[in-house]
């Protein structure tokens, strides 16, 4: 497989054409963002991290009948993976009250939802990414009703996944945000990244966040923050 | 009918009791506000103005079958309603893209949407109003699902009858903010006031604005704007 064209390059990641039509070539960067770019920092082993994560929990949801556009990672910050065109929404879903969220609807941080919930977020940087309802999706044509109610009912199946697993890792996955895309055939399929720069995990025993929000409030080191996540994954998995 | 305590003062309206316990008596005052509150004045006029135009409008969707709280007009700024408890939710439909919606979804004003959409907003002014989605309504038990399937089909019934009343007057009925409560059987009753502070209308003709915005934007003056309605709506409804 032999790397192309730069396709597109996005905050956290680039994306090249490869020899074949149906595969790209990402490229995981050390940079790191928060509030809609207004902070921004570069932060070496980032990208190594996140890809290395991204694959793993990407194999494992494979493992457990859920499929995504990966497929290989091919070098420390670098992994091969479906072309699909992405749906422009943010799929979030949410097990406990945290950060905009919290703030934005006056609930305490690290209260329990009495039910998972998925929101969605339009992907519009100068729009900051506002909160869509169903029939917002509807009449701005993001996607159809039987496509939303796809992408409600996958997200909440990578949600049972993954807080099983994290939760035998000490884990809580407090929230994270998904996207998806549409393959030649137009299906649809999980695709982007799966880490702590997309997910709310917070230590079992102490609360002490291991994600990105410790680059969003300055809690500490991230890379300690994502090592320990990779440590803790390593210990169960192997990509 | 005794005018007794005062029960509540909001931003435009004083509540009080009277010698029945389901009847409360509201004084129209002649405040308007906008931007949460951001920015106020006292207009000579406007409590008389939304108290016979929403005395006119719910006689009217009364008579196309729609019950509210209201019960009769009984001074220039007063009227007598039926006691509810109010829900802590602003339902608004909207027809065409204006306001806050044009701006957070980066839609064009004026842009007629391909079917009316309804919205739900948190009444909290602390936190801004923040928009809802019917999970966040349910787990913030704001609402149950059924009675959220109820405010959406009220809500569009006099969409339908305002919509189609208007236009015969020549006027856009662009979006409009309701509000409902229960009475003490826990039914269902639509609520507050319907006026050009809760409405945006628009001549048909020339697009002038004849709503709050006039007041929001400083189009002009805000009592022309509100007797022009009430003068159409005048021509066709008595109270």
């Amino acid at each position: 497989m032999e790397k192309g064209a730069l396709l597109y390059e996005g905050k956290a990641k680039m994306v090249y054409t490869t020899d074949e039509a149906s595969i790209v070539w990402i490229e995981y960067k050390d940079a790191a963002t928060a509030y809609n770019g207004e902070k921004k920092a570069s932060i070496i082993g980032k990208g190594r991290l996140n890809n290395e994560i991204t694959s793993l929990l990407f194999t494992k949801l494979k493992e457990m009948g859920i499929d995504s556009h990966f497929i290989k990672r091919i070098s420390e910050n670098e992994q091969l993976v479906k072309k699909v065109d992405i749906i422009p929404l943010e799929t979030v879903v949410r097990n406990y009250a945290a950060g905009s969220f919290s703030k934005r609807l006056g609930m305490e941080e690290g209260k329990v939802l009495k039910r998972p919930i998925v929101e969605f977020y339009y992907k519009d940087d100068a729009l900051g990414d506002p909160i869509l309802t169903e029939d917002h999706i509807e009449v701005m044509a993001l996607a159809s009703k039987e496509e939303v109610a796809i992408l409600k009912e996958k997200a909440l199946q990578v949600n049972e996944v993954l807080s099983e697993f994290f939760k035998e890792l000490g884990i809580r996955l407090v929230d994270f945000k998904l996207e998806f895309g549409k393959d030649e055939t137009g299906a649809i399929l999980l695709a982007d990244e799966i880490s702590p720069d997309t997910c709310r995990f917070w230590d079992m025993e102490t609360n002490e966040k291991l994600d990105k929000d410790v680059f969003r409030r300055d809690l500490g080191s991230l890379t300690d923050a994502y090592e320990n996540i990779l440590a803790r994954l390593g210990g169960k998995l192997h990509v």
